[in-house]
């Protein structure tokens, strides 16, 4: 099997072009080739096929071989795939997901993508659709008991469920210690994300990032997008203009049109190496 | 840069056939390839090279750019991958290591090497050239308080000091814990590579290995060597026959040779990608 290994601010996944390649058992595959030891070594596996209803589509299964329906890091590598290798040469696309269709606009330098903007949809604030337990109907700074001591949280969905916390020092967090209060919590009957965000100016957050089932990761595309949203929400950032998030594995520009209720993610997408393995012994 | 990914045990680096490549900065390109998330993903780079004292070289870095000596679990891929490319075609080789010349014995099966036999050299049980700090001459089965509490330990190098512990059942140890104890006890001044050792029967073992510097790793092939030496020494297992040590990334033979005094390791290597990396950027 022919296959790419692509990263977005270090989400990082083995792309494989089904245009011409066939992969039997993806959910086999993306276990075996996610082990760095004895496979690859990625967050999981991306299949990019042709699709009937946009320009492409992306098939995503995660490290455990369980079927991913969208990731917002991942989604750019599949533009810069498509439009680097020949396959879709439009700088505007369209990507079919298990989420719906999504749309992708490209900024393409010497010949080869270098950043993707995204729209990343609207973002939900009604506490039972998150789903958040709440006495208001929207969780905006609002105090939370975690683990005995009472933080201020935003709760919003990007399709997933963010809890976002605000602090003066993430550096010197220790988030093994209370992420799995929050994504835990009895406040979320769907476990939660968790983000710890510091404010460095008026449009530049750093954030960390406690994924629910994940433990800590690099980036997490619709957490940078929750984070700006509930910056914005309680004034922490203007939103004039687009917001900067900084996560462990790089940078993301967040604007969060409110006219259209629209959140567009733009970032950076790479190619890191591109590869071969045979996985005969997998048939 | 083209290179190949394999691994012995779950043990892996990046190995370049340096016959036809060149490698400008070996300690950057370690640290680069060896992340996961921006690079490729290892335990780092391993140089094959042209020698004029043997039939190649192994020029190791380990993913902090540091320059190795050697390695069990590497060196049985440079064998297989000199043989399986046609670079050197006997199955007898030597590789020039920093710890001298290594000689290597294949099993060849359809074409391709299988298990590799590596002369280990000989086991040094001389308590202060391990070194460890003892009364006696040698440290075998000799207690030891280890955060208040007292372990039988046989102290071995390979190389490389290694403290072995025997108990009933390593599978629920909780090496995270007593494992800093262990390498930075101040018997042993160079720090200790620290095996936990279940004895399954007179010719098989099982291990786990807490790794100076590394914590637990999946495989440590002197460990295997120093775990085979200290389990004859014990009466354990009676080293007529190669004795079986089970780790936690597979199942390693050792031969201990008492009449020549040599230590003989055999094992698998496996290639699992091949692949090709722009690394301009670096220079």
């Amino acid at each position: 099997m022919k296959f790419t290994k692509m990263q977005g601010i270090g989400n990082d996944y083995v792309y494989v072009n089904c245009f011409e390649e066939t992969v039997k058992d993806p959910a086999a595959v993306a276990r075996y080739v996610s082990d760095r030891h004895f496979g690859i070594g990625s967050d999981g596996l991306i299949l990019i096929k042709p699709s009937d209803i946009a320009d492409c589509e992306m098939d995503m299964y995660n490290l455990d071989g369980s079927q991913g329906a969208m990731c917002g890091n991942g989604i750019r590598c599949v533009a810069k795939y498509v439009y680097d290798y020949g396959i879709v040469k439009k700088e505007n696309i369209s990507v079919s997901t298990k989420s719906g269709i999504k749309y992708l606009d490209l900024t393409v330098r010497d010949g080869k993508v270098a950043l993707v903007r995204v729209n990343m949809g609207s973002p939900v604030l009604t506490a039972s659709q998150i789903p958040v337990v709440s006495s208001t109907e929207e969780m905006i700074n609002a105090p939370l008991k975690v683990n005995g001591e009472t933080y201020y949280i935003t709760a919003v969905s990007m399709g997933n469920p963010h809890a976002i916390v605000y602090m003066t020092d993430v550096d010197h967090l220790d988030i093994g210690e209370i992420g799995p209060y929050f994504e835990n919590h009895m406040a979320f009957p769907d476990r939660v994300n968790t983000e710890f965000v510091e404010v460095l100016d008026d449009h530049t957050l750093k954030m960390r990032v406690w994924e629910r089932g994940s433990g800590e990761t690099l980036a997490c595309g619709t957490g940078a997008c929750a984070v700006a949203v509930a910056s914005i929400l309680n004034g922490h950032v203007d939103g004039e203009k687009p917001v900067t998030v900084k996560l462990l594995g790089g940078d993301l520009e967040i604007f969060w049109d409110r006219q259209e209720n629209l959140v567009y993610m733009t970032g950076p997408a790479a190619t890191v190496f591109d590869g071969e393995i045979d996985l005969s012994f997998l048939e």
